[in-house]
């Protein structure tokens, strides 16, 4: 039986999806059932940008690389005149995603996430979450979290499922901040990564980051990613996404194991925001909310079933 | 307190190494003492060949890659006309790692370790874990683990550490057996990666492996490698070679956290092996060794230390 006492998702309207989920995880645990998940099995992995916390009006790790580009331009004039730090600090997302590889994008990732060592950029995205506000919502970003889903992650953990968090997100960003803000530990999050260089200084180990052998984990990536962090298949999969199609398909179809996939889905303009029902660039339904009904994915409608969004609203 | 009763470590004798493992555990156990560990933070890494089992006459993956290509050839005849396959069956190593790139052992790998999906590949493990014997102890690869070592992980994981493998091996190789043999799930396994792509086929999603982007985790990639799968530094690491050196001063050198090093010496060539006293290259002692004292690594001397190697002596 599930091991909770009371009601595990309060911010959950009862519904279809908060039916669904409870039934998945009464199924699972039931020792009596042909379903019965050993707890070695019980892997979820959660998208974190629109799926754990928002990702409007940019991903929040964007926010801080241009928060970061903003306050060095005082001690590095020189950045100022960079085209490529004048179109990230304009939100000009479409100029640094031009060419083949993404070399704006690259040139900013190369300012603000690599040439310095591990523990230096921990410093600096920590002092960032303690000083930067979002626009909108005027709290600090990692007060942000969906309600909803931390009582998820917590209702899992309570069911002996390990949390991952496969996101497209930097692994070295997000370790700073999801054992105090998910209660998941840093081993337990699969991101995009590039590798360090190890040397002994004077002072002892130091690590430091590069963009070497970069590693993006979205998309077709998150399976791949998934793989060679975790070593087998999850159970339970949440995206919001087409960056997470391929992640829900590998956690789902044709599984041996009992799965559950989740879909997440923007529909609230007021407490958050409305988007992704269609694609913009196609005009067609995301192709994984598309998809949802035929794969038997459990979509969330945030304003239909959340009856809080944030811890607080 | 630390979390056992009676002798955690029977197998080990009583002597220097014993008690200074006991001590680091009574230290960073005890919730009184200014050197106490919270349970997150206990993070052990533990190198695989030489370390938890032997790695002669050739380090066990070796081994299946050989036996792999000999039962190939009925099927393959080609294969007996390769000579980097001669080689790989004469047991050449050196033949392998010419060349600046180990073109001999990168077609090597590539035949007996890319190009089928991952579950195929974790078939052909398991089958020939089933059916090889070590040419010397005559018994099944995955039953000649230190007993010695097994009791440390035991009285470790009691003691809320986290047990990592940290090893130059093959990451897919390793997840297919450390789970019933070491008690270590395959998402502690950190080891020598290449990536897989992703294909969701007519009869589900498909992972394959290739050798693309090799990372070898071995000497400094082995902090590379901590760093990218968990995230944080350990505070207790065992090792056995110089392909450790690097992971042993990263846990220990100017670690905030109380830590603890490790070396296994092969002192005993009745029961296993007796070799690394000195390197074969360069007569040197193995820098790793020889740098013990100074760095307050505990060396374990197989032969004096352990009264008994395997779980059937």
């Amino acid at each position: 039986m599930p091991l909770t006492t009371g009601d595990p998702l309060p911010s959950w309207n009862e519904g279809p999806a908060k039916e669904a989920i409870l039934a998945y995880i009464a199924r699972i645990t039931n020792a009596e059932s042909p379903d019965f998940l050993p707890s070695p099995e019980r892997i979820a992995v959660f998208d974190n940008d629109g799926t754990l916390w928002p990702e409007h009006p940019l991903p929040f790790q964007a926010a801080f690389a241009i928060d970061e580009l903003s306050s060095r331009i005082p001690r590095e004039p020189h950045l100022a005149a960079d085209p490529m730090v004048q179109a990230a600090l304009a939100g000009d997302l479409a100029k640094l995603l031009e060419g083949p590889r993404y070399e704006g994008l690259l040139q900013i990732l190369a300012l603000t996430h690599a040439g310095m060592s591990v523990d230096a950029f921990r410093r600096t995205v920590e002092a960032w979450l303690v000083s930067a506000r979002h626009p909108r919502f005027d709290r600090p970003y990692d007060a942000l979290t969906y309600l909803p889903m931390q009582e998820l992650l917590r209702y899992l953990q309570a069911n002996n499922f390990k949390n991952f968090i496969v996101s497209g997100g930097g692994v070295d960003f997000m370790r700073v901040w999801v054992e105090r803000v998910y209660g998941i530990p840093p081993e337990q999050v699969v991101g995009s990564t590039a590798r360090t260089t190890f040397e002994l200084g004077a002072a002892g180990p130091v690590l430091t980051k590069t963009l070497d052998y970069l590693f993006v984990n979205d998309k077709g990536g998150k399976p791949v990613g998934i793989h060679q962090f975790i070593g087998r298949r999850p159970t339970l999969c949440c995206g919001n996404s087409d960056g997470d199609h391929e992640m829900l398909q590998y956690t789902t179809i044709n599984n041996p194991r009992p799965s559950f996939g989740l879909l997440v889905h923007h529909t609230d303009p007021e407490r958050e925001y409305a988007y992704a029902a269609k694609s913009t660039s196609t005009g067609k339904l995301v192709e994984a909310l598309a998809a949802a009904p035929s794969r038997g994915w459990c979509v969330v409608d945030m304003k239909e079933d959340w009856n809080r969004v944030f811890e607080v609203d």
